[in-house]
C-alpha cells in the first residue's frame, strides 16, 4: 500500500477517535465507538481526500466531511446487519448481536445524525449544495438496500435490475466520495459530475469483483471461498449462470441448490461457471467498468502527481481480480 | 378547536400529501405514505407556525421546515414502535406489524433523511444555524429513547431521571418546534432561546398530563383508562406513589403488580394514588410547568393577537387536565 494512503488512513482514524460522543447513555454510545473502531480500509474518506488533492492542498478542509461519509456508511452497516441477521462484520461480532436489535436500531439512527453533524462546519457557500447531494445519495442507498431485500425473496433477478441494485446500494456512495472531494475543492459542476461518475463506475466494478472473488478468489484475501454459493446468494455470476445454462444444467442447479453438502455445492457451481465461461464474462464486465472510469479520470485536468496517486489506489484495490 | 388551527392543520396535511416520494421500491415508500396519512394533531408543525406568526406573516416560509419536524417525529414513531413491539399507533396498525421489522427500520431511516431534505430550501443565511440545532435536538431525542428503554429494565427510577428522560424524548422537540418559528422569522438568539424554553416546559407538562390522564382521565378522550398501570409502566404517578407509600402499601403494590386481573389492578392502584394525593401532586407539577411556560410567553414582545392564538392553543391542549 502506498505510503500516502497509509498516512491518510492514520489521519482518518485519528480524527474519528477524536469525534466527541457523549458518555451517556453508555449503551447508546458504546456501540458507535465499537463499530467505528473496527478495522477498515476507510475507502470512502480516502477517496474523498485523493479526489480533493487533485485540485487543492488544504487537506484540513476535506478531512471532517470525508469522515461524515464513513459515519454514514457505518450507519448503513449496523442497520443492514440487523436486517440480514448477520453475525459478523469486519471479522468481529455485529452490534445487534453484541448488544441487541433495539440498541442496533438506535445507535444506527444516531450515527446517521452524526454524519450530518460532521457537515456543520462546511463553508456556508458550499454547504447547501453538499447537503443536498448527501440527502439524494442517502435516499438512493436506502432504496438499494430495499431492492436487495426484495430480490432475496424472488426466484431470479434480471441482470439489469441487479446492476441497478448494486449501483444504488454501493456505487452511488463511492461516486459521492469522489464528488465530495471536488465539491469541497470548489470545482465546476462539470468536473464534480465526472468525479461522481468515475466513482460510480468504480463502485459497480468493486461490487462485481466481490462477487467474482467469492468463487474465483484465493484464500489469501481472508474470505471463505464459496460463501455466496453456500447461501444461495443471487450474485452477478449466478445471474449469468442461470441465464446461460441449458435445460439439463438448470435442473442440476435446482437440485444442488437444496444440498447441505457445502463442499460439493461449491464444487459443482464453480465447475458450471467455468463451463459457461462465467469467470471470463465477469472479468470482462469488471474491466469494462474500471477502464471507463480510468478513461474519465484521464480527461480531468488536475495535479498530475496526485492523479497518479488516485489511479494507483484504484489499481491496488482492483489488482485482486487480475 | 380554533378555526385558524384547523386551517393550519389542513395546510400542513395538504403540503405533506404533496411531498414527492418515489414510487419504487414500493415497499419502502408505501409505509412512509401510510404513516404520514394517519390521523394526527400535527402538534409540532402547528407550534412552529404559531411561533413564526408571533413575528412574521409570510407563512409560506415556515410551512416546509415545520413539516420537517413532523417527518422527524414520524421517523421516531416508526422506530420506537419496533423497539416497543407496539401493535397500534394512532389507532391503526403499526408499520412493522403491517409490513415487517426490516421495512420498518428502513422506511424510518429514509423518513429521517427526508426530514433533512425538507430543510434544503431554507435561506442560506439561516440554514446553517437551523440544521445545527436540528442535529442537536435529534441526538437528544435518540438519547431519550435509549434512557426510556433502559429504565424499562430497572426496578425503579428517581423522579429526576424520569423528568430528564421525558425532557429528552419528548420535550426538546416541542421546544425546537417553537424555536424553529423564531429562527425562520430571524429573531434574536435571546428570543429563540426563550421560545425553546417555553416549548420544553410545555413538552414536559404535556407528557406528565399523558401520565395523569391514563389514571384520572375520562374515556371521552378515547384512550383506555389504566393502560399504563396494566402494563406496569413507570410513569410520574407511579414514581411518586412508590416514593410516598408506607411499607404495607409497598407490599400491596408488589403483590398487585403481578396480578392478571386488570380491573382489580387499576382499581387498587387508583385508590392508592388517591390515598397519597398523587393526583393533586401531579396536577400541581403539570400546572407549574404550564404556568412557567406561559409567563415566559407573556414576556415576549411580538404580535399580541397571534400571541393569544398560541396561548389559546396551549390552553386547549392543556384543558384536558383541569
Amino acid at each position: 500500500m502506498n505510503k500516502k494512503i497509509i498516512t491518510y488512513q492514520k489521519l482518518i482514524n485519528d480524527q474519528i477517535s477524536k469525534i466527541y460522543f457523549s458518555d451517556r447513555p453508555k449503551n447508546l454510545y458504546e456501540p458507535l465507538k465499537y463499530v467505528l473502531s473496527l478495522k477498515s480500509k476507510r475507502l470512502r474518506p480516502i477517496l474523498s481526500i485523493l479526489s480533493y488533492k487533485l485540485f487543492q492542498n488544504k487537506i484540513d478542509d476535506i478531512i471532517t466531511p470525508s469522515i461524515s461519509l464513513e459515519l454514514f456508511h457505518n450507519f448503513t452497516l449496523i442497520h443492514d446487519d440487523i436486517m440480514d441477521n448477520a453475525d459478523l462484520r469486519r471479522g468481529e461480532i455485529t452490534v445487534h448481536k453484541k448488544w441487541n436489535k433495539n440498541i442496533g436500531i438506535l445507535s444506527g439512527d444516531i450515527l446517521m445524525i452524526y454524519a450530518y453533524k460532521l457537515l456543520e462546519e462546511l463553508n456556508p457557500k458550499i454547504s447547501g449544495k453538499i447537503i443536498k447531494r448527501f440527502n439524494e445519495i442517502s435516499i438512493q442507498v436506502c432504496e438499494g438496500q430495499q431492492y436487495d431485500m426484495n430480490y432475496e425473496e424472488e426466484n431470479s433477478i434480471e441482470e439489469e435490475n441487479y446492476l441497478e441494485m448494486i449501483r444504488l446500494k454501493t456505487a452511488v456512495l463511492i461516486g459521492f466520495s469522489l464528488e465530495l472531494g471536488g465539491l469541497v475543492a470548489n470545482c465546476d459542476e462539470k468536473i464534480t459530475k465526472n468525479l461522481y461518475k468515475i466513482g460510480e463506475m468504480m463502485g459497480i466494478g468493486f461490487q462485481l469483483m466481490d462477487d467474482y472473488l467469492d468463487v474465483f478468489g484465493n484464500s489469501d484475501f481472508g474470505k471463505k471461498i464459496g460463501g455466496d454459493i453456500v447461501s444461495n446468494k443471487k450474485t452477478y455470476l449466478m445471474i449469468k449462470l442461470l441465464e446461460r445454462s441449458d435445460k439439463d444444467d438448470l435442473e442440476k442447479i435446482n437440485d444442488i441448490k437444496k444440498s447441505n453438502d457445502e463442499k460439493k455445492k461449491v464444487k459443482i457451481f464453480s465447475e458450471l461457471m467455468l463451463k459457461y465461461n462465467i469467470n471470463t464474462i465477469t472479468k470482462e464486465s469488471i474491466n469494462s467498468y474500471f477502464i471507463t472510469a480510468l478513461k474519465k479520470l484521464d480527461q480531468i485536468e488536475c495535479n498530475l502527481n496526485n492523479k497518479s496517486v488516485l489511479r494507483k489506489y484504484f489499481e491496488e484495490v482492483m489488482v485482486r481480480v487480475k
